[in-house]
C-alpha cells in the first residue's frame, strides 16, 4: 500500500454533436475534456539520488464501462524506469515528446473537449515498446528523446507491422516563457516511407492571461505535405477558466483540403480536483477535407460539436 | 491514496445444477451470492453541503480470472456526479431504480444464490449512458428516476440499437415498514414496440424476522403480458440466517407459460464480512417455459441448483 | 483501504532472440524476469487462529499497456479461502502444487529469464477452477492437494474440454535442505487420455551458493515418454546474484528429440525491491526437437536469448 498511489479522472457529459453522417445527435460521453482513467504509480528511493518509478494507467468509458484504448488495461501509459541526476530512462507504453509539445505548451484545450488542437493537428501520442530518455533542466533547457521499437519480437513477422518511431523535443522556459521545438518520426507499415512532424510551440504568461501559439510542420506518404498554424488564449481567474483556440491547417498537395477550427471553452472550477465545463468546437473543411471535432476519448463524428460535463480528479 | 477507496467481493463455491440440456452437473463456480468485483470509489466535499462523487466497480469471475460483464472493466457500475441538498444527479452506467425494489425490498436473496427473485422476475440491472437523479429522504419519502440515452452518439447509426430507457421508483418508509414502487421502460431495439415492467415490493421488520412482498406487471413486445407474485422471509439470529422465498409467474398470454420457484438459503456469518453459505432453488415451469435457476453471476442451465459456497467482503 | 493490500512487478527489458523464423530479432519486452502484475490481496482475522484470505492478481505487458494471460483480469491468481490451524484451503484459479517444485524448488531462476527451466521442463502452471487444500507444516513436512474441476458447468457441453486436473506436493525442508515430490495429473480434452508428470526436486544452500537438483518423468498422450533432469546454482553476495543452470530432456519415444540447456544470469539489486538483470540462454534441440528459449512472460521463438531489464516490485 505504502508502495503504490492510487489517480484517476472520472469525465462524463453530454455530446451533441452537428453534421454527423447521421445528422445532429445528442448523447452521453466519457471523458470529454480529459480521458477517463484509472493509474497506478510508485517511486522508490535508491540512494544516491537514484530512484525506481513507474506508472500503470488505464482509459475507459464511464458510459458504458469498456476498457477504453480498445481494450488495453493500462492502454494510457505503462512504463518503469530510473530517476536520476542524469535525468530520466524509463521503457514501456509511453507518450510520444512530440505529444508534450501539443498537448503542454500549443493547446489551450490541453487536448480535451470540442476545442482540441488535435481534431487538426497531428498528436502522435504514444508509443509502444519505446525506451525514453529525459534530460535534467539546466538554465532553463530540457530535452526528451524516445525510441519506439516496431515489434520485432513478434512471434510472426507478418504482424511486424508497427515499425519503428522516433521522437524528440527540446525546450526552454525562462519566467513566463515556454518554448518547445519537436519532431516526430514513424516508418510506414507497409511502404519504405515514413510520415514527419515537427512543431514549434510556444506559451507566455501574463497576469491571468496564457497566449499560446505553435506552427507544424507535416510529411506523410507520397509526398502529402501540410502546415498548422495556432493561436489560442486561456484565460484564468478564481474558479473561471476560458479557452480561445484557432487553428488553420493548409494542406500543401494538390487536393488542397486546408480545414480552420474555432475552439472556446469555459471551466468552472467547484474544487481545485473538480470541474463543470462546456465547450464548442467548430471546423470549416475545404475541398472534401474531412476532420472532425472530438475530445478527448472520442475523435468525434461531425464538424461541430458541444460538450457540458463534470470532471473529478482523484 | 487518501481519495479513493477500494472494496470488493471475492464469492466462490460449488455449484450443482439439475435439470440442464448436459443432465446433472458440478463443479465450481464465482460469485454465486453476490457477484465478485473490485471496486473504487470517492467523494470530495466541495462545501456548501455539495459533494463529488464516483464509483468504479468491475466484475471478475474468480475461478477462471475471467472480466465478467462480457469483458467490461467496470461493468457493474461506472459513474460520477454531484450530491447536494438537492439529492444525487450521476451520469454513467448504473442500476436502474427499478433493480432496487427487486434486489433490496422484494427478495430476501438479493439477487443472489440459487433462490434469487430473478430466476423468474425482471430485474432490468444496468442502465449505459444514464442520468440518474435521486431525491433526498424526506419526512420517510423518497425517489429516483433515469433515463438512458439509446448511444446515439456512436460512429454507425446501425449500432444505434440500444434505445432509450427510463425507470424510476418511488419509496416510502416508517419505522419498521419499506414499500417501493418501481417502474421500468425500454424501447425495443428494432421494432417500435416497447417493454414495461412495474413492481410494488414491500418488507416488514419484525424482531429478528423480515417479511418481503412484491409483485410485477410485464408487459412486453407482440402482447405478451405475465404477473408475478413472490412471498419471502429473512429470519436473522446472531451469525445464522436463513432465507425463503416462493414466486409464481402468471403468463397472462396464450401461450401460458406459467413457472413457479422455491427458494431456501442458509448464512453463517464467520464475521460481518465473511459468510458461509448454502442455497436451494427449483422451478416447476409450464407449457414449455423455460426459467432456470442461476445466482448472482450466472443465469444457470438447469430447473434446480444447490450452491455452497464462501463468501468475503472487503 | 485498510482491508486490501496493492502489490506488483513492472518488469521491462532488451529482448534479444537467436535463430527464430524471422532470423535473429532485438526489441522491447515485457516481464523477462518476472511476470509483470498488479494484485490486490487481504486477510481478515476471524478469531479462533481462523482467517479468510484473497488473492486478485492480473498480468499485464509493460510493453503494449495490453493485458496478460490472453486477456484475463486476474488471469495470474484469484482465490479465497479460509486458513486455520488445520491448514488452508483455497477456491479459484490457482497455482498448481507442482508448479511450486519447478519454480521455488528446482530452477535458480524461479521460473524466469533466458535460462528458466520451463522452456524445457512442464510448468502446469495455473489450474482453472480449482480446490487447494495445504497443510500447514509440521516438522518439517508439509504437503498441498490440488483438484481442477473440468468446468462441467458451461452451458454448452461442447465447452466441457478443459477436463479435469489433480496435483500434488509433498515437501520436506531441514536446515539447508529443502525437498519436494510432485505429481500433476491432468486429463486430455479430447481424448480418453491423460497426461502425468512427476518431479522431484531439492536445493541445499551452504553459505551464499545454492545447489538445485531435480529430475522429471513426463508421460503424454500415445505413450510419449520423456524425462528431465536439471543442475543448478545459486550464489548470492551483497547485491550480486549469480544463476546457473544446464537441463538435459531425454525424449523416451522413438522421435529421440532430445535438448540440452544452459542458462546463465545475473541480477543487480539496486534495493531489495529494484534489479537489474541480464541472462543468457541457449538450447541445443535434436532431431527437430523445437524447444525455444523464452522467458517469464513468452514462450520465445528461438533457440537462443538474451534478456538485459529492470525489475521492479511494489
Amino acid at each position: 500500500q505504502s508502495h503504490v498511489q492510487i489517480y484517476g479522472v472520472v469525465d462524463a457529459g453530454v455530446l451533441a454533436e452537428y453534421g454527423t453522417p447521421a445528422g445532429n445527435t445528442t448523447g452521453i460521453g466519457s471523458g470529454l475534456a480529459s480521458g477517463s482513467r484509472l493509474g497506478f504509480k510508485g517511486s522508490e528511493d535508491l540512494g544516491s539520488g537514484l530512484s525506481a518509478v513507474f506508472v500503470l494507467e488505464g482509459g475507459y468509458h464511464v458510459d458504458t464501462g469498456a476498457m477504453g484504448q480498445g481494450g488495453l488495461i493500462f492502454g494510457r501509459q505503462a512504463f518503469v524506469g530510473l530517476r536520476g541526476t542524469f535525468g530520466t530512462v524509463t521503457v514501456g507504453r509511453q507518450y510520444s515528446p512530440y505529444y508534450q509539445a501539443i498537448r503542454d505548451v500549443a493547446d489551450p484545450f490541453e487536448d480535451g473537449m470540442a476545442g482540441q488542437a488535435t481534431n487538426l493537428m497531428a498528436g502522435n501520442y504514444r508509443m509502444d515498446n519505446s525506451v525514453v530518455y529525459a534530460t535534467p533542466r539546466v538554465a532553463g533547457w530540457s530535452a526528451e528523446v524516445a525510441y519506439g521499437a516496431g515489434e520485432e519480437t513478434d512471434k510472426l513477422a507478418v504482424n511486424d507491422a508497427r515499425k519503428r518511431q522516433f521522437s524528440g523535443m527540446l525546450s526552454y522556459t525562462q519566467g513566463p516563457l515556454l518554448v518547445m521545438l519537436a519532431h516526430h518520426h514513424r516508418e510506414d507499415a507497409l511502404l519504405p516511407d515514413h510520415v514527419r512532424h515537427t512543431a514549434l510551440a510556444a506559451r507566455y504568461t501574463l497576469g491571468d492571461v496564457m497566449g499560446h501559439v505553435a506552427v507544424a510542420d507535416n510529411r506523410g506518404l507520397a509526398a502529402e505535405r501540410s502546415r498548422d498554424v495556432l493561436l489560442g488564449v486561456t484565460w484564468k481567474n478564481g474558479p473561471h477558466r476560458v479557452l480561445l483556440s484557432a487553428i488553420a491547417r493548409n494542406d500543401r498537395s494538390a487536393a488542397q483540403r486546408d480545414a480552420r477550427q474555432l475552439g472556446a471553452g469555459y471551466l468552472y472550477g467547484l474544487s481545485p480536483r473538480t470541474d463543470l465545463y462546456a465547450a464548442y468546437g467548430h471546423i470549416d473543411n475545404d475541398n472534401g477535407a474531412a476532420f472532425t471535432v472530438g475530445n478527448a476519448t472520442d475523435s468525434g463524428n461531425g464538424n461541430a460539436a458541444v460538450n457540458l460535463g463534470l470532471r473529478h480528479i482523484f
